[in-house]
C-alpha cells in the first residue's frame, strides 16, 4: 500500500498560532484562507468542475504537534478535566496526524482556492481535496454521544473603541475591517484558553487576565474577566517578548 | 511534516473486489465491514466513548488502485465519457489515494468495530477514525455543482425462485438471508458497470448480457436487460475461470 503522501499545497490562514485557532470549522465563518497547488504538480485541470460546489473537503497534516507520546485517551475542553479516548474526538494528537475539515469555496483562480470558515492554522500541509456531498456527506440527525451533553461555552464579547481605532489605522487595503471584526469576535466568542484558564462551565475562572492572539498580521490583546472578553489593542503584529502572553 | 502514515488497522467487508462496490457509501445500507485495530498498537482505550456515535468517518487508502500515472481529469459515470477534473470527483485515483466515507457504527467489541453502510473493498488499509459530528459535518444545503444536473440511473432488479433457493442452500448460519438479499438488489439497482457497458442515461444499452460480481463469499450471476437487471444464481465463490466475467 502507498504510505507516503506528498503534500498538493500548502494552506495559508489567517490562524498564525494555534492560540486561538478554532476547533472545527464552521465556527469562525469570516475566517479566511487561500489554498494554492504547488506549480510544479500541474493540477489546474484537477480543479475544473469545481467551482460549482459550495463547500470542499479539506485533508489535511496537523503540522504543529509538539508532542511526540501518543496518549489512548485526551481531555477534551468540553469536557472539563475528564478523559476520553482519542478516537471519539477531533483532537489533533492521533496515531496519524490527519485533519479533516469541511470549507466554503469561495473562488477558484487558476491554481489558488479561495476559502472561508477555515480552522486550519497557517501553512498546514494539504493532502487532498475532494467536493462536498450532501447526499453522501450531510447526516443531520447523526448521534454525537458523549457531545450532545456538553454544550460549549459562549463569551460575550465587547469591542473597546480603543481597538476600533486601533484597526481603522492599521489594516491595509484589502483587508475588510467588518470582517476582521466579526473574525475576532466569533473566535473570542469559543473561549480559545485551555481547561485549566477556563474553570468549568459551571464555576469559571473568577479572575482577569489579559491576553493575546494571532489572528492574520495582527496581535489581538484582550482581558478575560469571568465569560467576558474586552478587547482592548489591536496592534501589528511582532515578535516582541513583552506582548501578552498565550495561555 | 509527517508523510509516512501506518494504517492502524484494516476493515474487511463484503466487497470483496471493486466490481459491486458502491462509489458512496450509505448507497448500500445493507453492506457490512469489520475493523480490527491492530491489536500491537494497543488502541482499544481510543475507542473509549466512541460507541455513543451512530456514524463515523473513516480515512482510509485507496489499495486496489492499478494505473501508475495521474490523469488531472475523470470520466465519472455520471458524465456519460464527459470528462471532469478529479478534485470536482470522488474517484478513487487521485494524487495522494486517500478515500473519505462515513459509515454506520453499530457496536465495537474491544478492538473491533462492526459497521455497515460501507463502500470500501475488503482489505482497504485504514489511516484514522473521526466521530461524525452533525454541527461541523452536515451541510444538508451545499451546492453540488455538475453533480446536480447528472441524476444516477436506477436498475430495476429482479430475483429468480432459482436464486433464493440457492442462498437458502448456502448461506452459513450468521449471515441473514433477508440481508443478503437486500444488499444486491441495491447493489444492483445502481447499476455497476462502466459506462461503457451501460450506455448512456437516454440510451441505455440494449443488448442482454451476464455478468456475476462477487459478495461476501458469493458470487452473485445477473443478467442485464437493458435497465432491467435478473438475479439468476448465488453460488459459492470460487476461483473458477469460467465464472461469469466481470465487465
Amino acid at each position: 500500500m502507498p504510505n507516503s503522501f506528498e503534500p498538493i499545497g500548502f494552506i495559508e490562514t489567517c490562524f498564525k498560532e494555534r492560540f486561538g485557532t478554532p476547533r472545527q470549522p464552521g465556527l469562525v465563518p469570516s475566517s479566511w484562507g487561500i489554498l494554492r497547488l504547488r506549480p510544479e504538480l500541474n493540477l489546474s485541470d484537477a480543479l475544473q468542475g469545481l467551482e460549482g460546489f459550495s463547500h470542499i473537503w479539506l485533508i489535511f497534516v496537523f503540522h504543529q504537534n509538539t508532542n511526540k507520546g501518543l496518549k489512548t485517551k485526551v481531555h477534551p475542553p468540553r469536557m472539563e478535566g475528564e478523559k476520553i479516548g482519542l478516537f471519539a474526538t477531533r483532537t489533533p494528537h492521533r496515531p496519524n496526524p490527519i485533519g479533516l475539515s469541511v470549507v466554503k469555496l469561495e473562488r477558484i483562480e487558476g491554481n489558488t482556492l479561495h476559502l472561508s470558515g477555515v480552522d486550519l492554522v497557517d501553512g498546514s500541509p494539504i493532502l487532498d481535496i475532494k467536493p462536498y456531498l450532501p447526499s453522501a456527506d450531510s447526516l443531520p440527525h447523526a448521534q454525537v454521544g458523549w457531545t450532545s451533553s456538553r454544550p460549549e461555552r459562549t463569551v460575550e464579547v465587547l469591542m473597546t473603541e480603543e481597538a476600533t481605532a486601533d484597526l481603522r489605522g492599521l489594516l491595509p487595503a484589502g483587508i475588510d475591517a467588518t470582517r476582521f471584526k466579526e473574525a475576532v469576535r466569533e473566535i473570542l466568542e469559543l473561549d480559545p484558553r485551555p481547561t485549566f484558564y477556563k474553570g468549568t462551565l459551571e464555576k469559571p475562572n473568577p479572575y482577569t487576565d489579559v491576553y493575546g492572539f494571532r489572528l492574520d498580521d495582527f496581535n489581538v490583546v484582550y482581558r478575560m474577566e469571568g465569560v467576558r472578553a474586552t478587547v482592548l489593542h489591536i496592534q501589528k503584529w511582532t515578535d516582541d517578548p513583552s506582548a501578552p502572553p498565550r495561555p
